[in-house]
């Protein structure tokens, strides 16, 4: 097993350790956690303030011109776009995962008419199939949750819409977004991709992999802040052709003539529906800056060996306490996170938040560490797992102070 | 006509008059479109600075149990309840109203099958037209637009949901929210209510009136920032039935069970959807601070005395240069803005804005001026009315840099 010393040394040739001078981190604290919830940085605090002192505060309502607001849901999702390998004008900054979802998936299901299946991953995150369902039964269609590697096996000509986690939240496995989707097209079906759990801290490609739709979330990777708006992608074929159900007056050619009938605007701005929340949308806004100057690439390189480092530490200290790494252990079939698993995760998860390590657990037993490129030392795993092992080999966390419930962990 | 010491009396004698220094407003400006966007309160920016620096700064993803952003949506919403004569556990802060109203019209006219007609308001904000129409067309519903003097006239065995706003966007005209409500109940519909022009400048009863649903805006009156989210009320009789359909975790009973079948939590926290935008959530949660210890009747008496003294000097200095007061002159029949018809409403109200008197227009040819009793003075309508009489008589309006457009003034 490796001494800290090995750490320390990754730490010094790593080439994005600067970055983590652009964020806002507690002293002290071992945040393994910003696949949840990432931290702020310097400009999203300045950038508020701005709004509420200088936009707001005293531009008021001409804000919506002056300040860039009308904008902002455009030029946010024109800066995002690199990231995600998407056209700048194909992504919208908007609403929630949720919502976003639903105006995608309504829509896309009315683009293969006849074609009465929607197919999901058994493993998706609730709110994706909670939504899947609630599409299906409003337009009389049904879905079908099946395990990933059974897509292929249950395509029939009744395909209309697929929709899939990049990353399954709970075991960080990653699936195959270009094949996927090829396969999907084969079978006459259109792909609408969650990226929830890789946007930021991998390389995308939307637009080579010919991606029909995404959704993506603001406030993991993209560190946008706490409900940061979601984003929304449409492949260009698609622009003149999807009618999102939720025809708000942002979404109109030409929001400010009033007029009665709604005509969508014919680029992404089709996807938006009410008017924005400006302080959420401009922290997210101003949390991509923190990507200037950024190589997904090296972030993906740095991703990967932070979960090499982890697991290795894990096997190593932690495998006699009746711990499993459930994350794929083939780097190309993981996201950025790794996971864990034992009965008692949430008292273990509390046990070590006590000790300065944030993790986060899903439910029945599952402990999740997200590994964040942008701010992860290798000293933060190697220390990390020490002290997940001296919980463990302690017993600590079977105090009954750990196994009260919150919400959130 | 009035002189200015008149003004300076009835703000003397104002029994509000302290409210505004909850309220940091640009120094020498006169804010007429506080039904636009509200100003900021001092509380609403210790707030936010607080949620980045505390909050999402150092206690970061715990916060959702640590300072209550899990409840955020109904405790904010518990708080506004009161404003709108509602019980405090059926009022959810949550989205857009857009997508608030995509909600509950979904939803609603599925608690009236067979009755095929959904009904609105020809002078309904856009949005509300557009997403009236949007839910007809997926439902397989039609949509009628009358004027709402001929709603009663309209009712037939087959009218299922209407949706009309309490006040008109445009000219301000007040529409009686009790009569309107037992109306379309005894011809067996249900009424959605659009709040966003009345709450927080007058008294409203939801529960005495028997309101079925509402929906309303937090960044007019209620001041609670740029896009701050929208509201939404339910009447507890329809709690255990209205299913709405974009089923988001938010709105699971259990939401982290994660369980794979969507089941609504049984209070109103079934509207929410995602994850909420906690930043502009928290804002708008400071901004009811503002309303602590306010009488929303001493704040209507105030209203009608602010628009009276607008209308008054409009009549007497205005009258002559081919403007026309379009808002009921009587106060029973009016929200809390003054609406003014000029062909070259836009030029008007840009020249208006240079010498620091703030309204807004709506095309073609209205200027709109918002009263919120909680920070104008009468001093500030006096003042304004004189700016604009100036501006109509020297016509310094017809500079062609006037009428330049924007997205919003």
């Amino acid at each position: 097993m490796h001494p800290r010393s090995h750490a320390e040394a990754l730490d010094a040739a790593d080439p994005l350790a600067a970055l983590r001078n652009r964020f806002l981190l507690p002293e002290g604290l071992i945040y393994l956690d910003g696949n949840s919830l990432g931290p702020v940085t310097s400009t999203v605090r300045e950038r508020v303030e701005r709004v509420l002192t200088q936009e707001w505060g005293t531009s008021l309502v001409r804000s919506w011109d002056d300040h860039g607001w009308w904008e902002l849901p455009l030029s946010a999702g024109a800066r995002l776009a690199p990231l995600l390998g998407a056209d700048p004008d194909l992504v919208a900054v908007t609403d929630s995962i949720s919502v976003n979802l639903f105006k995608i998936l309504t829509g896309a299901a009315r683009l293969r008419p006849g074609r009465n299946a929607m197919v999901t991953d058994l493993a998706s995150f609730p709110t994706d199939r909670y939504l899947i369902e609630s599409v299906a039964e409003l337009l009389g269609l049904h879905v079908r949750a099946v395990e990933v590697h059974e897509l292929l096996t249950t395509f029939g000509s009744d395909l209309g819409v697929v929709a899939l986690s990049h990353v399954d939240y709970r075991t960080g496995r990653l699936h195959d977004l270009a094949s996927i989707t090829a396969d999907v097209h084969d079978a006459g079906g259109l792909v609408v991709w969650d990226l929830a759990h890789s946007a930021g801290v991998m390389p995308i490609d939307l637009e080579a992999a010919g991606v029909d739709f995404a959704v993506g979330c603001g406030y993991k990777y993209l560190n946008g802040g706490p409900g940061a708006p979601a984003f929304v992608y449409m492949a260009r074929r698609h622009l003149a052709h999807l009618h999102q159900p939720i025809s708000g007056w942002h979404g109109h050619v030409a929001p400010f003539a009033m007029e009665s009938v709604y005509k969508p605007d014919p680029g992404v701005r089709r996807m938006l529906a009410g008017t924005p929340p400006i302080l959420s949308m401009a922290a997210f806004d101003a949390a991509l800056d923190a990507f200037e100057g950024v190589s997904l690439h090296d972030a993906r390189v740095k991703s990967v060996a932070l979960c090499e480092l982890f697991i290795e530490l894990v096997d190593a200290l932690c495998d006699h306490h009746g711990v499993d790494v459930i994350t794929p252990r083939l780097p190309e079939a993981r996201g950025s996170q790794v996971s864990l698993r034992h009965p008692d995760a949430f008292a273990i998860v509390q046990a070590l938040a006590e000790r300065g390590v944030v993790g986060d657990m899903r439910p029945p037993d599952v402990l999740r560490f997200g590994m964040s490129p942008m701010f992860i030392r290798f000293v933060d795993v190697w220390d990390a797992v020490h002290v997940l092992a001296d919980v463990l080999e302690t017993g600590v966390w079977r105090q009954p102070r750990f196994s009260q419930r919150g919400h959130v962990t």
